[in-house]
């Protein structure tokens, strides 16, 4: 956990430190509880801090969890903020777009980098649904009030996981190469069908 | 394992005998203790020869996960010819239904041990997508006889991808815990989408 003495003893170490001692003590929280069970207050608690020294970096644990991955300064939230305006029809397309415009500014340098390295641990696997439901799909599908939403964002998350695959991680042309636009049209009427279509 | 008398001895079988003995122990292997701590030299032992005899036909282990990638009980070729025949109108849904029924025979256990190693690992990462288009993909597309198939086919690839990560890897639900047969009804139309229909 790389708690020092001066930190469980409550006194503030200074900032690159403290900083690290907030990281490994988020890692310890998500790891235990998992991504919704944990919270800023606990992390505070085992960093040996007050919550608001947290705060001081972290606005908030989707903050900590993605400086964690090092993912930052990926904001799903703002993207999310971007896809929800608009007509429900084109709400696949936006996803997509939003989705892209994510990733696609460091050539997917980051999806390459972070991607492998969560596959291979089998906890921080076990984050990336819980992250991912609380912070992208959930907001876009209870937007749509549908009553299944739980299913169509599981089959949302198996358009987009797979995406980011093949464009990023494990490249297969054409998608690859594709305009943003271009993916958009060919793949948002999928993840529409998934959003908002009968399906049974 | 397949191990056969003669191998516990070390007596050292015909060629193609002993190389099926040796994926078989590469499996358990890996299986069992992970891409990681795997070893040749673990492998070797496994399959009742020496290390010199596994490196005649595998320079290391990430040949040898290569290789099974393609062994039994996954066999692709097979799958395939499973898709094929019918009517052109359900072969999403087939595709899903063949593409499951490769993988959730052992609960994802193969998928969680391969799609890691592989996803860490950038040359391996490189063969794939030539692996799954030469032996998935490229023969289902190829008998659609459409003109873009290879955009098609990079589509239907970002879909089954994120099917197979969502469903093992990172299990997403409710789609995780899915009967195959509701996976296939929801998933095959949009894999259907990709195959057949109007895309632009």
């Amino acid at each position: 956990m790389g708690d020092t003495g001066a930190a469980r003893r409550g006194r503030r170490p200074a900032g690159q430190d403290t900083r690290a001692v907030v990281l490994d003590a988020a890692r310890a929280e998500f790891l235990e509880r998992g991504y919704d069970a944990a919270s800023v207050r606990g992390i505070a608690r085992r960093a040996g801090v007050d919550p608001g020294t947290v705060r001081h970096w972290y606005a908030d644990k989707r903050e900590l969890l993605t400086a964690m991955l090092g993912i930052a300064p990926l904001d799903p939230a703002a993207m999310v903020q971007g896809v929800l305006p608009g007509a429900v029809e084109g709400m696949g397309e936006r996803l997509v777009r939003g989705v892209l415009g994510l990733w696609d500014d460091d050539s997917g340098a980051t999806v390459r980098l972070v991607m492998p390295a969560v596959m291979a641990d089998p906890d921080l696997r076990g984050l990336l649904p819980g992250f991912l439901g609380a912070e992208v799909l959930g907001p876009v599908v209870a937007r749509l009030g549908v009553p299944d939403a739980r299913r169509r964002a599981s089959l949302v998350a198996s358009q987009v996981a797979g995406l980011l695959m093949t464009r990023y991680l494990v490249p297969v042309e054409p998608l690859a190469s594709m305009p943003v636009e271009e993916v958009a049209r060919l793949v948002g009427p999928n993840v529409q069908r998934y959003l908002t279509e009968g399906l049974d």
